[in-house]
C-alpha cells in the first residue's frame, strides 16, 4: 500500500490559492440585471448626491416655516399660491417667497426659499389663488435634504459584496450601470466509472447511477457558476484523456469524480498529474468525510483540478469546503451567516482529520441541531440534513450542551 | 381627499390567494439539472431500493464472518480467494462459500453467502489462492444493506421544496428524471412616471433614476420567477393601457411601480381597473411602509396585477411581504428560517398598521438587530440592512431586550 502525505482542508485550499493568485480571478463589467448575484470586484463610491435636489416626501405646498408660526385649526395662515412643481419638469425658476407657496408631489423638487412641506390635508384653497394653512410646519419637516440618502463620496458597496436586488437599486439611483464584478468560474464536471448509468436507465447488477454529475454541477450554479459540461466517460484512460484536454481548452475548473476504490484513485492522480502541467498539489485529504480528494493546477491553461471521492456526500462536501471556499476567500464575499445551534448527544470526531457532521435543525428560539447519521456512500441523509457543522483536526468530539455554527446547505 | 377602505397585509394576500385558487398554479415536468431551486409540485416516493443490491464501502474481500472467528495479527486465518467482483459487471454468479472470499472494491457488489467486508490493509495473498486475514470480522462490516440509504416506498423529498443539490442527487439516485415542479410565474415588469430616467442617464431638474425596474425584477428572478419584460412607459394613459394589455397575453403577475403622488395612485388603481374584469381586490393596505398598494385580478387571462408604491424600499418590501409570500404559501415552500435576534433600543410601531423595520445584525452567539432607519423614499438603508422585522397591526412597538424575529433579505 502505497502511503502518502495528506493535506489538511486548509493546507489543499492554501497551495490552490497559492496557484490562483493573480491568474483565476478576472473582473468583467457587466449591466445592471446581469450583475444579479454576482460578486463585487471592487468597492464602488458614490459620485452623486442622492437626492439631487431637495425632495418632498408628501403631497403638499412648500413653505417657509418662519410664515406659519402658530396656524392651526382655529387660526389658519393665508399665503399665496405662486405655482406648481411638475414631477419631471425643471421647476428650479421657481422660488417661495416670504408669505407665498408652492405645489409640491410626492417626490418633487422643493423650490428655493421653503424649507418644509405641509402635507395638503392641512391646506384648503380659497379664491385668488390663496391658500389656508391650518398647520406650523419645522423647519425641514416633509423634506429630505440633498445627499440624505447617499452622499457623494461615500463607499456605496464593498467589494466581495454579492449583488441583492437592494445592492442593484442602490447601483441604479447612482447611476453606476457598468457594474466591476469577478467573472465566474467556467466549470466542467466529469465522471468516470464503468459501473455508472445515467439516471434514466435502470442499473443492472453491479451498476449504480450517476448522482455525482447532478449533485456538483447544481451546486456550482447555485454558487453563480458557470458550467460548460457535464460529461460522462468510462473507465478508459484515452477517453478520460482527451476529456480532461477538451475541458482544458475552455474551463477555469475541471472537476472529476471517480470511483472510490484505491485503483481508480490512483488512476485520476495519474491524469491529473499528466493534464496538469503545475502537478498535483493536494494527494488526500485530513477530513471526514473526503479522504480520496486530489487537486492539481495547469499553469499554461490556467485550470485548476479537483478530483472528487466517489461517494456523493463526500464529493459535494469536499467540493463545498475545498472549491467553493477557495472561491468565497478569493473574492472576498462577505461571510455566510450561520446558526448557532446546541447538540444534545455524544458525536465523536475522527482523530487528526476535519469531521464534517450532517445536522437536521430543531426549533426557533434555541435552535437544536440533531446529528443525522450516513454511512459511507449513502446519499439520503445528505438531503435530511438542514446543514452541517465542522469539527477540526484538533478536536476531541462535543458533549450534550456543546454550541455548533451550523453551515445551512444552499 | 378620497377614503379608501385599506387592507391588512394578510387580507390583501388572502383575496388574490382566493382568486388564483385552481388557476394561478401549474405543474410542469422538468429534466434534473432544469429542476435545481424549483418548487416540487408533489411528495415524491421511492419505487426503489437504493442501493439494490448488498454494496461494500472499502477496496476488500467479502467473507463469512463466522470463518474468521479469533483471526488476529499472530494467528491469520486462511481464506480460500474465489474470485473478484468488478465494478460495472453483472458477479450475481459469485458465491462465498465457507472457507472462501471474493475480492470486492470500494461500491461493489457483496455476493452471496458473505456478510461482511474485511478491509484490503488486513490481507495478505499467498500462492495458490490462497489468503491470509489477520482480522476478525463481525456481521455486516463495511456492507451497506439493500435498501438501507433509501428504501423502496419511502417518501424522498415533500411538496414544497426547494430543490438543493442534494436533492437532485436523491431523485438521480432512484431514478427519478422527469420531476412535477410548479411552473415559475412570468412576471412582466412595468414602471411609469414622466420623472424617470434610465439609470445611465444623469437626471436634470426634477427627474430621478428608475430604481424599482432593477429591484423588482432582480427580486422576482432571485425568487426563480420568469421576467418575461421590464417596461419603462410615461405617465400617458393610451401608453399604459398598451402596456398592460400586452402583459396580460403572456404573464402571470404584473407589477406596476408608478409615483406616489395622489394622482398618480388614482391613475394607476383605474387602469388596473380597466384591465382585469375581476377588478381591483385591495386599495390600499395597512402597513408601514407600503400604504399606496393595489391589486387586481383578471381571471380571462389568468393574470395578477400589483400597483407598488413609487418609492423603492416599499415597492421592494410590499413586493415581498404579498406577492412572494402569496407564492410561498401556494406552493407550500418550506419555511425559510429567521434569525431570532435582540433589540436593544425603543422602536414605535405606526398604530393599526403592519410595521416593517429595516435591521443591521451584529454578534453570532446572541445576535443583535440594530435598527436601519430610513425616511420616506430612501433606498440607500435598504442596501445597508441585512434583513427586517415585522410588527403586527396591534403591536405597541418593540422595547430594549425584546427578541425579533429577523427575515434575511434574498
Amino acid at each position: 500500500m502505497k502511503l502518502l502525505k495528506v493535506d489538511t482542508v486548509n493546507e489543499a485550499r492554501s497551495k490552490l490559492a497559492d496557484c490562483c493568485a493573480g491568474t483565476m480571478l478576472q473582473t468583467e463589467m457587466r449591466g445592471l440585471l446581469d450583475a444579479a448575484g454576482c460578486i463585487l470586484a471592487e468597492d464602488i463610491y458614490s459620485k452623486e448626491n442622492i437626492p439631487p435636489y431637495r425632495r418632498s416626501i408628501m403631497d403638499g405646498y412648500a413653505v417657509r416655516s418662519r410664515d406659519l408660526g402658530a396656524a392651526g385649526d382655529m387660526i389658519p395662515t393665508m399665503l399665496k399660491v405662486k405655482g406648481e412643481v411638475l414631477l419631471g419638469s425643471d421647476s428650479s425658476d421657481l422660488n417661495v417667497e416670504p408669505g407665498c407657496c408652492v405645489y409640491v408631489p410626492t417626490g418633487g423638487y422643493v423650490p428655493d426659499g421653503a424649507d418644509s412641506v405641509v402635507m395638503i390635508e392641512y391646506c384648503e384653497a380659497f379664491g385668488a389663488g390663496m391658500l389656508a394653512v391650518s398647520k406650523s410646519a419645522s423647519p425641514g419637516e416633509n423634506v429630505v435634504q440633498v445627499g440624505e440618502d447617499i452622499s457623494e463620496g461615500v463607499m456605496l458597496l464593498p467589494k466581495g459584496r454579492k449583488l441583492r436586488p437592494q445592492d442593484l437599486g442602490v447601483l441604479a439611483a447612482c447611476g453606476v450601470t457598468e457594474i466591476p464584478v469577478f467573472a465566474p468560474w467556467k466549470v466542467t464536471v466529469i465522471s468516470t466509472g464503468d459501473e455508472l448509468v445515467s439516471p434514466d436507465r435502470t442499473p443492472g447488477p453491479g451498476q449504480i447511477r450517476d448522482i455525482n454529475t447532478y449533485t456538483i454541477a447544481s451546486r456550482s450554479i447555485a454558487e453563480g457558476f458557470d458550467v460548460v459540461r457535464t460529461v460522462y466517460v468510462k473507465d478508459e484512460r484515452d477517453a478520460i484523456v482527451n476529456a480532461l484536454e477538451t475541458a482544458k481548452a475552455d474551463s477555469d475548473l475541471v472537476v472529476m469524480s471517480g470511483g472510490s476504490s484505491q485503483g481508480k484513485k490512483d488512476m485520476t492522480a495519474e491524469l491529473i498529474e499528466g493534464a496538469a502541467d503545475h502537478g498535483v498539489l493536494t494527494h488526500g485529504i485530513a477530513a471526514k468525510p473526503g479522504k480520496p480528494t486530489i487537486t492539481g493546477f495547469d499553469r499554461k491553461s490556467r485550470t485548476l483540478f479537483i478530483g472528487l471521492p466517489g461517494h456523493p456526500a463526500a464529493a459535494l462536501m469536499v467540493y463545498e469546503q475545498i472549491l467553493i471556499e477557495l472561491w468565497r476567500k478569493m473574492t472576498c464575499l462577505e461571510k455566510e451567516r450561520t446558526v448557532r445551534a446546541q447538540i444534545n448527544v455524544n458525536i465523536p470526531s475522527a482523530p487528526g482529520r476535519m469531521t464534517s457532521q450532517l445536522v437536521r435543525l430543531r426549533g426557533e428560539d434555541s435552535p437544536v441541531a440533531e446529528p443525522v447519521f450516513a454511512r459511507s456512500g449513502m446519499i439520503s441523509p445528505v438531503s435530511e440534513a438542514d446543514g452541517y457543522f465542522v469539527m477540526t483536526e484538533n478536536q476531541e468530539g462535543i458533549r450534550p450542551g456543546d454550541m455548533v455554527d451550523v453551515h445551512l446547505w444552499k
